[in-house]
């Protein structure tokens, strides 16, 4: 079985990307069974995806099981956890300490995957200076002076829509690579900024309307 | 310009939905700046896509523009608020208040896009008979007892994975009809329940991979 360190090297297709989470948290359920190895058409059957997707999505992570025997579950773990970028700590950014954003600070689950928040940004007089789980908050004015002194290159995105363009700028302007986007705005970046949107409002308009459509 | 009040009659493909609220948000910086009309290829050059693909979405709204004038911005704004579902509180319960789902009870701005969590589940005798954000937590037997007093038809998961299946089952007995899924589990569930799932790890390992991709 090899498992190929050269990750990230390939632009990986988002919906195998979506889908390998689902896998690592099966495998991770295999485990505590006391399970060993795991064959593509096991995890086929448990998460209801076709066992040839299963096994094409796991050849991007550049594991490969053994006939018959399949492949080892520990092992496939860890590749993944690595390759989905879970074992090493991103540095982050939190832009805009409202309601959302105040909730990302304390969800200390991000840390179990990857993003380490280290800093926040805001105008609020009453939270500047102040800290949330840990996480001290500063004047928006002064990130491009802690953004000199920090290894950080993602930007979480929770203010108001109204300055989300603005504040989006600001972060390209000072060095931001990666932004996670959580407002419902559609913000706009230099190509070769990566955005991340994860609006919880589309979702729950999404849930909302197939909800009311299955009960008329 | 008519705003038919047949909502949620269709089933709108995903991408629309996901695409309403942009221009919802969008709309409403507009109405901030005094604007009365709009065109679709107004909203099409601010949002960056395609004029024709605006009209179509908006269509699914019911609400035409006039030629020349566009669309009223304030019967736009409503009537896409009202489609989203956002105008009408739709009550939820939610099951596991670890960090994430603690933060999300903290987040208000749920509330005001149509999602108001009148009570949460768990097991942890630390939380059980608490408050968070003024919602109460009761212990997870209390579930159907508290289902058979409420008008609620979804259930927000956020349990750990190796009980998230359990809980959704659980859930569906109950009678929920929608489950927010923020787990990174791949939950099963009868036809006619609606699953959205909402996984910040999967968007973190395509940020993460995106990020790399960019950076080699």
């Amino acid at each position: 079985m090899g498992v190929c360190l050269n990750k990230f090297a390939d632009k990986v297709p988002e919906p195998t990307l979506r889908r390998l989470p689902w896998y690592l948290s099966n495998l991770k359920l295999m485990r505590e069974r006391g399970e060993m190895y795991v064959s593509s058409t096991q995890i086929s059957k448990q998460i209801n995806i076709d066992a040839s997707q299963v096994a094409k999505d796991l050849s991007y992570v550049r594991i490969t099981g053994r006939t018959r025997v399949g492949y080892e579950v520990d092992a496939l773990i860890e590749a993944l956890e690595d390759y989905l970028g879970f074992t090493r700590l991103h540095k982050a950014f939190l832009f805009g300490v409202g309601s959302l954003g105040g909730a990302l600070l304390r969800d200390s689950g991000l840390h179990h995957f990857g993003l380490e928040i280290v800093g926040a940004f805001d105008v609020n007089p009453e939270l500047v200076g102040t800290e949330i789980n840990g996480i001290p908050i500063f004047h928006s004015d002064e990130f491009e002076k802690k953004m000199s002194k920090a290894q950080v290159n993602i930007g979480v995105l929770t203010v108001p829509i109204n300055i989300a363009q603005e504040i989006t700028d600001k972060m390209v302007a000072g060095g931001i690579k990666a932004v996670w986007n959580f407002t419902p705005f559609r913000i706009r970046v230099p190509e070769q900024i990566v955005v991340q949107n994860t609006s919880l409002y589309a979702h729950l308009a999404v849930m909302f309307n197939r909800l009311n459509f299955n009960q008329e």
